[in-house]
């Protein structure tokens, strides 16, 4: 949370709020024109650092290089911390060392992190030589984590306190730190004297408690373990199920390292949502700021392995020429079956992912999911070779084309719906992430089965 | 946030920590064949309710009402509120009514209304009629909010005190208010005579400020102005914008009537992460206990759809009889472009779907996205035609073939960049969600164009 002095220029609170105001954006832009540095610094003052950072990702990276030129030192820390990821690392790399050195002290320490993961080795040695000594440490060993762990992604700066501690000390000891303490934070962690993790003690628990109380009489369970090895993805889960609001992250000897808090964690929550979309599409990475040239490096790979899939679907397909020769009609509507029949696998695969996502399908549940999916495919296929048996019976005329069309289609939409559940929980076994590599595989299996069952019978009663 | 008291049965803090020990699965069912109740209340008070909620997901439907049937009354509340909707819609279900009842004052106003919104009508007045007037006066204006906006989602009980008062004054009428205060609250919300917000103070602000400090100076502006009518995608988004944890929901006149609090936030974010994951496989809705009849019915509609699409792409192929009757390798190879072609218009789809929800595309920010998603199916367009046409020309052994193919696929891949960026742009600025209607309209153009360039070439170079 980032709290705001009083008293600067309101943004607007209508219906847009939250947008970027495209007189704002004008402004900025004329400003740059006349390299009004003064106009900058003022502007940027005056507005949340959320607004300034999105006011400046929608500039293009001239215009976006030419602020940070013109900054410079001056360029605030926390609007450098609200910046997406990639335009962070744009600004970090443009500015000169001596202004990242001075920005680390005044922000938290996972923003510092953050800024340091994105730089060069050579540099971010020279940075870190600068920083105070204790400074220095901390990021040293924030970065000693890997990425995208709970010790990577926590704060170092929590609140603890010993377990005889009263309500009333706890309070007056936070009102003599002032300062110091962390600008936001929810629990106060009670720690025994080897400083492991006893309990928590909400703030508004303390707020509605006698001063007399001690705190280990009052303090609840820490309900989430996160130990500093965690995948952010395994604290997100723990942060969502227990509806916390921030927990205490320990060491492997269980002793207090840091603490996350729910608004890290929501950033944790979209990063990985947008992960398992994309990767359902087979998009590696996605960035506002991406060149072609990383558009292209993050797509190629899945459509070249898209490339041989289709050409195995085709050398199926080739099996059947003697067929298709004599029948036109089926290489019309063979793409039929492969639409749909993809379309069905594709529905019960994306379920499953976000089940899977969601934890959802684990022991019983994923019985029954497997029965649900096949099912689901055995009644849309009874409705859709139906529909699609009727449709090509007015358009052709023929009702063994009809028929062997509609035993298609059901065969695929079983296949389809058993397929769909079955590979992503397969590559969940395999530890595989079921939404990176379940696509290409689905996808192949149904066209195998939509042309082979398709040009299979045709040859058998139409030959 | 729910609280635990001390002492309790400790679940597991290993590797598996927040998932349905099976072991207790096991016992659970035990206890439900020996309709053992006093067991299934020991073993439920010992559990957090968020781990007894997992657990009684994964038991079947039949398992599930007769833990709801033995215990009836003792039904615990906030087990009820920790249940995923579709369950606790079956449990409300089943309960009596004085149970329902008596569970209602014991929660958050937000989560009773959520309980009461699964209710038919006529129950519904029934229960409400039972409840205290003051309670149910609450309930009745929160259900009158329309599903899906901030008012329906805010809770009644926050904390608001006037400017004039000190920080000593507000902690001294904090520790008096005792267990009337909220369990879990981030801000105290300054507010004038009229109920109109002023700012906020967050807890760690009033816990490090002398005693004698006045609110009114250290208040902070409210970032985001939310109100009852506001869409609750549009609350979220500025809870992830502001990292907000807790936001006043102020009505018509401006006056605070409830609280937002972030882990509601967190529900809403997963929630709407979901639809939109859904909607671009085509399925409408998807819960863990949906029967095969639910999944038939949100699965249907779009294959329906596509049914259609499939055989417009199919009326395309038609025309091109003559060429595909003379040369049958075309009918062998055309699934490829289709299948290539639709990835790629596929993968600039996803991507600006992702965009448009995270409001990255907004302004300057989409043109220059349009330029790099058409450019980005140039270039793999470019890629792709070389590598299927080489493989094309290895096969077959047919120049003409290989090139009529390869310039297929770059008109395809080029089509498909453009459309897969301009479908949603144009479907959001018609108001409606990209994410809902875009693949089945992208997949009709990339097929189109497959089918189109494909088989036109051909016709033009090989007959």
């Amino acid at each position: 949370m980032t709290e705001r002095p009083d008293g600067h220029d309101t943004p607007d609170k209508s219906e847009d709020q939250g947008r970027v105001d495209p007189a704002l954006l004008e402004a900025l832009e004329t400003a740059l024109e006349g390299r009004d540095t003064a106009w900058l610094k003022r502007t940027f003052e005056g507005l949340h650092p959320a607004d300034a950072s999105d006011a400046l990702e929608q500039l293009s990276s001239d215009d976006f290089g030419q602020v940070i030129g013109l900054l410079g030192d001056d360029f605030p820390a926390d609007i450098l911390v609200e910046l997406r990821d990639e335009y962070r690392a744009a600004a970090v790399e443009m500015l000169p060392d001596e202004a990242v050195t001075a920005v680390l002290p005044d922000i938290e320490s996972d923003d510092a992190a953050a800024i340091l993961e994105d730089v060069e080795e050579d540099r971010r040695a020279r940075i870190l030589e600068d920083l105070a000594p204790l400074e220095r440490a901390t990021l040293e060993q924030a970065l000693d984590f890997d990425e995208e762990t709970a010790g990577r992604l926590m704060q170092r700066e929590f609140v603890a306190a010993p377990e005889f501690w009263t309500v009333g000390h706890t309070i007056d000891h936070a009102r003599n730190t002032g300062d110091a303490l962390p600008e936001q934070f929810f629990d106060i962690y009670v720690v025994d004297p080897g400083f492991k993790v006893l309990g928590a003690v909400s703030l508004p628990l303390l707020l509605r408690t006698p001063r007399e109380v001690k705190l280990a009489s009052i303090m609840t369970e820490i309900e989430a373990q996160i130990t500093t090895q965690m995948d952010q993805e395994e604290a997100a889960f723990l942060f969502q199920k227990y509806s916390l609001a921030s927990a205490p992250v320990v060491d492997e000897a269980g002793r207090i390292t840091g603490m996350i808090t729910v608004d890290d964690m929501v950033d944790v929550i979209q990063e990985e949502n947008t992960e398992d979309l994309l990767a359902l599409s087979g998009v590696r990475s996605a960035d506002g700021s991406d060149t072609v040239w990383d558009s292209v490096k993050a797509r190629a790979p899945w459509l070249g392995i898209n490339l041989f899939t289709a050409f195995f679907a085709s050398g199926i397909i080739s099996l059947f020429e003697p067929v298709l020769s004599a029948y036109v009609a089926l290489a019309v509507l063979m793409p039929v079956v492969a639409a749909l029949g993809g379309n069905a696998g594709s529905q019960a695969l994306t379920v499953t992912v976000r089940a899977i996502a969601e934890r959802e399908l684990e022991g019983a549940a994923a019985r029954r999911a497997i029965r649900r999916e096949t099912l689901t495919g055995l009644a849309n296929g009874l409705i859709f070779a139906c529909g699609v048996g009727a449709v090509t019976f007015l358009w052709f005329g023929n009702v063994t084309l009809a028929l062997t069309i509609g035993a298609a289609i059901l065969a695929t939409f079983i296949w389809g719906g058993f397929a769909g559940i079955m590979v992503p929980l397969a590559l969940q076994r395999a530890g595989v992430d079921p939404a990176v590599a379940s696509s290409v595989f689905l996808l192949t299996l149904t066209d195998t089965m939509a042309f082979l069952s398709f040009l299979g019978l045709a040859t058998l009663v139409l030959l």
